[in-house]
């Protein structure tokens, strides 16, 4: 089992990389070839470093996409995207990377298929930023995608593009739309949605973070664990189960800032939660009142994909994962 | 005002042709350039003939598009589109033309804003094929788009990017919805639907037509002439109103073929009925189980669009429109 992971350097990525290295199989079959490739080359883990290829490129041209693809690999995560500000920011890089880049990737499977029989399964991190305000209270499974950024519309259309490609049996594709990531490790960035996890990480290791909303602000969460959780599940699934729809909304908490802070008293003390510094930021706030805040996820659940469904598990995950088990 | 027609020689963009002839203004300003494209050089109007210019060229071509539009058209309506059937069965030629032709049209657009200034109106015939099943019984304004063809997969894309485009500013867009045409002039032909202009536009005619499929199959019409309706509208509405979601579905009329024939039966009378010959044909009920029946179009009726309410409103417009104004 060949396995190639696609903007193998990024957060995501090293930790699916990490999960490999440990259970060293997919369904069972050992995987006996690792390909790791993004815009630097990730490093190679060591458990896996004699398996293991990593490669420099940019999905963007379509040699780069077409040579990675000649190896044939039998799984395929494609995690490579610019993020929403830069795409925001840079009209033409997040229409090359996310858009072209994807339809390279794509396009390349399809002609080593026609040059010899090829369907890989294709894992593709999508987002929540596919929907865009206004939203019913809860986003039903069968809520249309009219994003707001130019992130979310590259996003909305590669799934549209997967759907195609996996229906005409070019590949066997699975879209992940992933709820936000929290607690990110690393430190605070200037992403608009930083504030969800800064305000965890900061106080449990004791230091300082800004909160700029309400506590009353509401958003999707799953951990770093979960997510890598969603790649290994639509990995080994049986894709017969989810029809032509291919594309799912992942399973998630739905939870106030209050609630993060709650659970981080229950877990951390008082002396943590009084780490978190109250800064109203009005620009802050306004983009984030445009956010989803709750999914009915039940058509990934029913397909076997699970999430954390409270804080306090987030962020025990955290410590676990990021901090050797010990509070500071 | 110089407007240009993309996709001009088929059949809306003729009667949308045929329409501006009669015009010679959009919101009272006088057309006074008009610029036809197709595959083949589409026929110059006799009453515009010398304000028009005839192009036959393939928007799948990215120096085809900067061509057209380096003559800074004020409104663009993009009707282009290689059809459902083709699009599946030559996968290839339905990217280039569908989607890399619409791509082509945008990029030339927000190339030439970069030169200069530029926000023409870009009207997109998109279609209810981007929806796929199953449906509710009726598909509501926010249900969302999993196409089940390349074709409908190439117009859901290209509804995202003029969504896009416009929300950045780069072109004022409306993405119009056409429902299933009906009747459509012309001869019989092999597409899947034409069973439901056959059965009318033949017997008016005088002649026989085959109906493949029971009386209670239910679908979702609208005249050319509402068609040519939608696109008028769109090019002198106020734009402001309709918001980021640029996409719209048409209003339409929901109607069994039942229904369909008690209306030939009204206006024609029972030995017009008798010229059709049931022959059950399960391929075509089949494919035609799959596809909508009823939508709710309240958002694109309140933004002023309209379409027939009765299928004698739709046989009565065939009348005057394609047969002046005479049964056979």
């Amino acid at each position: 089992m060949h396995v190639m992971i696609i903007g193998a350097a990024g957060m995501i990525g090293r930790k699916l990389v990490e999960a490999l290295a440990s259970t060293q199989t997919i369904n069972g079959t050992p995987i006996d070839r690792l390909t790791l490739a993004d815009v630097i080359a990730p490093s190679v883990p060591a458990d896996l470093a004699s398996i293991t290829t990593s490669r420099s490129l940019d999905l963007a041209t379509s040699q780069a996409a077409a040579s990675l693809i000649a190896s044939r690999p039998d799984l395929i995560i494609h995690l490579a995207a610019i993020v929403s500000g830069e795409a925001e920011a840079d009209f033409e890089k997040g229409y090359a990377v996310n858009l072209t880049g994807t339809q390279n990737l794509f396009e390349a499977i399809r002609h080593e298929g026609l040059r010899e029989h090829y369907v890989p399964r294709v894992l593709f991190a999508s987002s929540i930023a596919v929907f865009g305000a206004p939203f019913p209270e809860v986003i039903g499974g069968e809520f249309f995608t009219t994003p707001l950024t130019s992130y979310g519309t590259q996003k909305a259309i590669a799934e549209l593009l997967l759907a195609d490609y996996s229906r005409r049996g070019i590949f066997d594709g699975v879209g992940i739309r992933l709820p936000t990531i929290c607690i990110r490790p690393g430190t605070p960035n200037k992403a608009a949605s930083g504030f969800f996890s800064n305000i965890l990480r900061e106080p449990l290791s004791g230091k300082e973070a800004v909160l700029p909303v309400d506590e009353n602000v509401r958003h999707w969460f799953a951990s770093p664990r979960a997510a890598v959780g969603f790649f290994l599940h639509a990995a080994q699934m049986d894709t017969a189960a989810i029809g032509p729809r291919r594309n799912l909304t992942m399973p998630g908490l739905s939870a106030l800032v209050g609630e993060e802070i709650e659970a981080l008293r229950r877990i951390a003390g008082e002396k943590a939660v009084r780490l978190i510094r109250h800064e109203p930021d009005p620009t802050i706030a306004k983009i984030v009142a445009g956010w989803p805040t709750q999914f009915d996820a039940s058509r990934a659940q029913s397909l076997g994909f699970s999430a954390e469904t409270s804080f306090d598990e987030i962020i025990k995950i955290h410590i676990e994962d990021e901090l050797g088990g010990n509070l500071q």
